[in-house]
């Protein structure tokens, strides 16, 4: 088991507010402190209570932490690194949740003092929901967590974070991070840019009018607003800083679409229903899994 | 209430066989007959016993009906139509319950005879499971349904039948065929397509491996599996019959993610934080309305 003196998280969201419930569950540190930037969250945060200390600086969340984690938007990173830098603690763990992480390893790793270990990280794990009252305990329970040590990363630190995340409920994975790019680039980047997209499109359509869409969503949109309704600026600032794998699962189902796109042009019925069967295959092993729920519609209707 | 003396169901699938469901727990009709084209389906419908009997033959399902609802594909309307038709009882009510409503009129209208009301319908509900042991009573309530009675269909008809779909649970809305087409076209095909198609996209690349996309689906792909994962037959005749609504809204979904394209590609945020935030209000009116759970994840988690 891991277990570390202080714990400092830094960005009290969804994420950051799931770490601290979950650390307490499994009394994986003798002192946690957070911090975020907002003065109101910092103040929801200690009516709620999920840590030891609620910081007013940086530099007092930071101080003698032996695991630090950046749990705020990917653009702010690179300010937060340079701020607490000096006051980082030899041998200290700097780690984060991003949801990429090329652009963090090119951001902070530079920043990052001598006898610090820098182990990128990223729980695939969240909900719709955001702020320090959107935190629960089992968020990572059976989900996935991708770690990203630059190459030369010291292998007992690497095992650490490793055994932290395992106690927090996640099954861990090591990568490089350009191949985590790629991969969250088609599992999440894209799905969320296109559910964005469609919300969006739906909202300006002049003939169909939002209480339609609203009224008859059941039918498959609602599912889409959902990812939709992710936090705006943490999703700014990942398809800033993950441009080229954007682009280029983008370029891959632009084209896919093309050909879907020609075959209801031409009432081709056959790729329809070709390209319609395959993918059963794929949400039956999600299923299998244990990535999803089996229970129609997600469970969410009353039976 | 409605209340009908024999109610005969084509099509024994998910729909069909909740029409059944819910049809009992209000007691909407002296005797319920079902038919399926496969005579497997056939046997599955009788051991659950969601109807009176299960007729071996178109024939012997619609005669003496007072109500007869199409629950089969879209596509198979037509020749069902021709072989019903003429046993078709004076005074009844024909009806259906496909996503697409101009195509059903075109077809289906021409071969309806003299004296039966012919008023086409659809619920905006289900799951992504199929066949008769998906159906289940609750599917309907708080949902809506969509009926596009043709010009001078008589109004008691159209009555009888709104109140059946009350009775089944369902809120009922009255539009014309074409507005309908469009209004589902961006609610329910477009996403469907959206969703086979990134299933799709993710299956086919070859840097990312299918294991690696379902482990780490949490992250947003897996909601749309689930959409993905619906009937291939009924899909394909859903594009086939609304080809022009769909290339519509499918033409301004592509100028609408060009504009986001180009805004990843000029690592332009303000506009990618403009578009995921109006998104969010859409969400909140479609919990706020009841067409969806407010629990995050859809409450698919076990906090």
């Amino acid at each position: 088991m891991a277990h570390f003196g202080k714990l400092a998280i830094i960005g009290l969201g969804l994420i950051g507010s799931s770490i601290f419930h979950a650390t307490r569950r499994g009394a994986l540190a003798d002192l946690t402190v957070g911090f975020d930037a907002s003065e109101d969250v910092r103040r929801r945060a200690r009516s709620i209570g999920f840590a030891d200390t609620i910081a007013d600086t940086l530099v007092d969340c930071v101080a003698d932490a032996d695991l630090v984690i950046l749990c705020s938007p990917v653009g702010s990173y690179q300010q937060i690194a340079k701020d607490i830098a000096p006051h980082l603690k030899n041998g200290a763990i700097l780690s984060d949740v991003g949801s990429v992480k090329g652009a963090v390893v090119k951001a902070v790793g530079p920043l990052v003092p001598k006898g610090v270990h820098f182990i990128p990280a990223h729980p695939i794990a969240g909900t719709e929901f955001s702020g320090p009252e959107a935190g629960f305990k089992t968020l990572f329970d059976g989900r996935w967590t991708i770690l990203t040590p630059p190459p030369g990363t010291d292998e007992a630190a690497v095992m650490r974070l490793k055994s932290f995340w395992q106690d927090l409920g996640s099954q861990v994975d090591v990568m490089d991070s350009s191949h985590h790019d790629l991969v969250l680039a088609i599992t999440s980047h894209l799905p969320h840019l296109i559910a964005y997209n469609i919300v969006g499109t739906a909202h300006d359509l002049e003939a169909v009018t939002e209480g339609e869409v609203i009224k008859y969503s059941a039918s498959g949109f609602r599912d889409f607003t959902r990812i939709a309704a992710s936090d705006p600026t943490m999703w700014r600032d990942i398809f800033l800083n993950n441009r080229d794998a954007v682009l280029e699962v983008l370029a891959r189902f632009d084209a896919d679409l093309s050909i879907l796109k020609r075959a209801v042009e031409q009432g081709d019925g056959q790729t329809l229903f070709d390209a319609f069967t395959r993918t059963r295959a794929i949400r039956r092993a999600i299923v299998d899994l244990g990535q999803d729920s089996a229970a129609p519609n997600f469970g969410r209707d009353k039976r």
